[in-house]
């Protein structure tokens, strides 16, 4: 692979030509986001943003690309311009992205033989007085302790603190990409159900609905769990050689996404087989509880609800049910950019909900050595109430295989 | 998708059960190489290392997981046993794993209510003398900042330093890892060569492709690239919607791993078509430069060599052909745990060539807006020359597409 080749073209990279935004002009969207974090900034007492490839720097300016070896960093001064220092194989690609075609930031290119991290404090010095500079958290340690030699005596912080009052609120725009990540993925799981399932290995199955995801709509898969049986026990458990048989639930648990935005959505259903084996009263009753705590938790969203309640609304259902030592995580996460990030539906997370707010919500119970049962979905937190995303049947789906 | 869900099951993560290390005792090897890590470690004035998810901690330990919110960090001091701090959730999975698993690391678990940076600390006061901390390059800089707060006034480096030396020299049984991901790489090539090519999408071809190198053998897919016609003159180019036309070239760059050791192999084919359109003298005249420097620099390997005069090799061969400047990005990069890693072949390297070094050789002419050639192998320098691991054709394909 040549040195800045990944499986996307650069310009389809740096445009953010997914389904998603093609066509959308993004520069009053990007700009509005710009000014938010110019704001945001300015009410801290740090001096400069250091983004480097991830989430934040793909928020803020659409642009992405490969993890590279070389430094690629939007350094935003608390005066001044915008600057994405990038390698110069990758200025072109840099200069097309969003943010760059909308004049937001200048394309600073190195050379092979520049040093760009003396040209990063050569920046900060320009526009970042002498304030903390924040870094995204997922910059590479590589480049944060370069940083941190090329300008001794800083103090580093995180992004993070402007960045997250902003990305957790997701827009308009925003949520119908989740929306539509979700519908896809809604439909995968409609088509596995349909089977064939019984006598294939989780592994063909779990391969299947990679293809599927794509096939959907989705730009890539980010992952397709299938526990069979015993396997659904453990919430860890990806795919594996066992085969599917009559008789037994399969948790689904599966998820890509649409322009970096994520879907994410598990489903158990029920394999029948030919002699239409029928779940035991055990089961259903494990999965009518799973299901009311799910739909609980789900109906108590609203704008003032403290994270953490939402998880022992779900906690309590199941704890009622005689199975809260088998409900054995948290009841969500936030999703956006990222497939984990804020808010998360924690014991101890008083963070309150606010509209725009995109989480999961997945209770489970989880029997050791028999079987387990999952259900999840996607909600935004509306004005006055819930927003589910979702859309594949919650009622236990019992199929041929 | 629950807090530590992806793709795979822990179990099969933790044991690295990719089928190349399948029934195969780890733990001499692995012993081994703590050996070696603890002995490169002493010569340096650090207290100890410290990795995260990561290249380096797969090279030493054999774990994976997914990157996670959460902190997971082996610490290696210079006295004293091994610990891998993990998440309660995950602490299976790390006990499991080939180093936990022959007691190579004792495994500290951290439950959601610890500060698991202070409990990083408490176990480097333990052993780490006084001594700088060695991170990994890749660790996180949320993780890098709370470890610096944990223990204010340590100074830190990279791990690289000492994992260095030893990560570069592969060993007889990563060869044959990155020899098994070659020849799947290679039957993939001559399968996608085989047609049908012409009149379908480069993303449709690449999705092919992707398919292919999971049935030839690899774990997963890393790259994809199908660039065709003038597509081909840009090296960052991936896969768009262009169709494959009769009468012009394909650069293929593809590659996947197989247990963590990666495959990466660029051929240039030629469709003809229905018609047996051959390709002009110029093409023909650029695809032989490409094809006799990336011999000539492939014969020149050696111990004692410096990487540098690999490129120059090459680039004077492409140069006294006239097409020196479309030759536009080093000849090669080293290919292991990571996709690119040492030793590079770069002008300024100057680094020697030592037995069991591996990297790609991959010189390329790009002709804007018109076609491009590239001819990658990888190569591992034995002790009277080259070993090429790749073994699909050089001469020029012209397929009937």
């Amino acid at each position: 692979m040549t040195p800045a080749a990944d499986g996307t073209s650069a310009a389809e990279r740096a445009t953010g030509s997914g389904a998603g935004t093609a066509g959308r002009d993004r520069a009053p969207e990007l700009a509005a986001r710009f000014d938010g974090v110019r704001n945001a900034l300015s009410e801290t007492d740090a001096g400069a943003l250091l983004l480097g490839l991830g989430a934040d720097l793909r928020y803020l300016t659409g642009y992405t690309a490969h993890a590279l070896e070389r430094l690629t960093l939007l350094v935003l001064p608390l005066d001044g311009p915008a600057a994405l220092v990038a390698p110069r194989l990758e200025a072109m690609a840099a200069a097309a992205s969003p943010a760059g075609a909308a004049g937001l930031v200048e394309i600073v290119a190195w050379d092979e033989t520049d040093d760009p991290f003396a040209l990063v404090a050569a920046r900060v010095a320009r526009g970042g007085g002498s304030g903390r500079l924040l870094v995204d958290p997922v910059l590479p340690a590589r480049f944060l302790l370069a940083l941190q030699r090329a300008m001794p005596g800083r103090l580093f912080g995180l992004s993070t603190e402007v960045l997250r009052g902003l990305r957790i609120v997701k827009s308009a725009e925003e949520v119908e990409l989740l929306r539509r990540a979700a519908h896809a993925a809604d439909r995968v799981i409609r088509r596995i159900a349909t089977g064939p399932l019984i006598g294939r290995t989780e592994l063909e199955v779990s391969r299947q609905v990679r293809d599927l995801l794509v096939e959907e709509g989705h730009d890539e898969p980010s992952f397709a769990i299938v526990a069979s049986g015993p396997n659904g026990a453990s919430p860890h458990h990806g795919a594996g050689e066992r085969r599917l048989r009559p008789g037994e639930p399969v948790v689904l648990d599966i998820g890509g996404t649409i322009d970096g935005y994520g879907s994410d959505i598990t489903r158990t259903i029920w394999l029948a087989g030919p002699d239409g084996v029928q779940p035991s009263p055990e089961f259903l009753e494990v999965y009518g509880l799973v299901q009311r705590a799910q739909a609980a938790a789900t109906a108590a969203v609203r704008p003032g609800v403290p994270c953490e309640e939402l998880d022992a609304i779900a906690r309590g259902i199941i704890g009622d049910g005689g199975f809260g030592e088998a409900f054995i995580h948290r009841l969500g996460h936030g999703i956006g950019l990222e497939a984990h990030e804020d808010p998360y539906l924690v014991a101890g997370n008083r963070e309150r909900l606010a509209v725009g707010h995109a989480f999961s919500i997945e209770p489970g119970i989880y029997l050791d050595g028999r079987f387990g049962v999952r259900i999840e979905d996607i909600v935004v937190c509306g004005p006055d109430g819930p927003t589910v995303l979702n859309e594949a049947p919650r009622d236990l789906m019992v199929v041929p295989g």
